[in-house]
């Protein structure tokens, strides 16, 4: 059986955002068992999974990811939107805009520290779609 | 019900190329609604989602990892087969291979700007191997 | 049909390491097709495939990312564990820590040269947990 629905986030500011609650209340049952693909329909943000509890991991991913793909280097073509253009690609590139989450017991089997980051890369990024799709028996 | 097949892609040059025709035409139908696995069988060439438009995103993007990941660094053992080896190798890490699309109304249901790169890290990487796989109801 | 389990990893030192035996020896007997996720619920932790021949590889692995993600950085704030704790928590979302691999005549279908790492970027990680679910017919 596949289930799927559209969401649409609110808008965020640059910067990770915890997003777990937003996937979860898209569902009113989850499966005993199954798989969840949670993708993201754009290419200047991601998702990933880290730590849900202290904020100072996701403004230390903020720094870490403008260090690593830093603006303004003199290569770069891709720029018409500003220099946040080419740098949303790149980090997405690195993050991935998909996720696949197991399904256990009714609920994204999440380990104990794991949370849903909203990487959004760009400045004015605007409201995100992310289309979720649940495999199960 | 799960739908496999394997496609031998053309071989490449070094660099990200769009790919999205070719897994569109390894299907005569796609199901309503389901699940892609698009699973590249190579440890020196990546897989990702971004810019299907302008060309510029591409080449950025070569340059990009060529910076991130630089040849010749002091500390690399294994580049047996020359400087592109190990870096193709780390490039793959972190782009990843395998990528997960909704598939929704018979269609791979990427968002308006989204399209599939595959990122060719090795000088004469040849003919690379996917193994794709669908899962529906 | 889902079939889902949980393993449990022994304790490995800092730095990446083959575990493909640790997930084939999981099942019994896989099936004819299907799609296998392999779901490390950790933040400190990544998966990747890479090559599953050399041990250098893996050496310039563990190399590469301790400079791509140098630790005493100035602005980290998540230190709290030590400078391996928001070192992790970054390298784990570069890496990722949720694989899909097809499932083809009973095996997972890695290519030839593709094995499973298990990153371990804790300097004391322990004993990691693995959900496995596997989707077929």
């Amino acid at each position: 059986m596949v289930i799927q629905k559209e969401i649409t986030l609110p808008a965020f500011e640059r910067g990770c955002h915890l997003i777990t609650h937003h996937i979860n209340k898209a569902f009113d049952n989850l499966p005993d068992q199954g798989l969840l693909n949670i993708f993201l329909r754009h290419t200047s943000a991601g998702l990933c999974i880290n730590e849900n509890a202290d904020p100072t991991v996701r403004q230390d991913f903020n720094s870490f990811f403008d260090k690593l793909v830093p603006e303004n280097l003199s290569f770069y073509k891709h720029v018409y939107e500003g220099p946040d253009d080419i740098t949303a690609h790149l980090k997405t590139a690195i993050t991935g805009q998909s996720l696949n989450i197991p399904v256990r017991a009714q609920k994204i089997a999440l380990g104990t520290w794991q949370g849903i980051y909203l990487c959004e890369f760009r400045n004015n990024g605007g409201r995100r779609k992310i289309l979720l799709t649940c495999i199960t028996h």
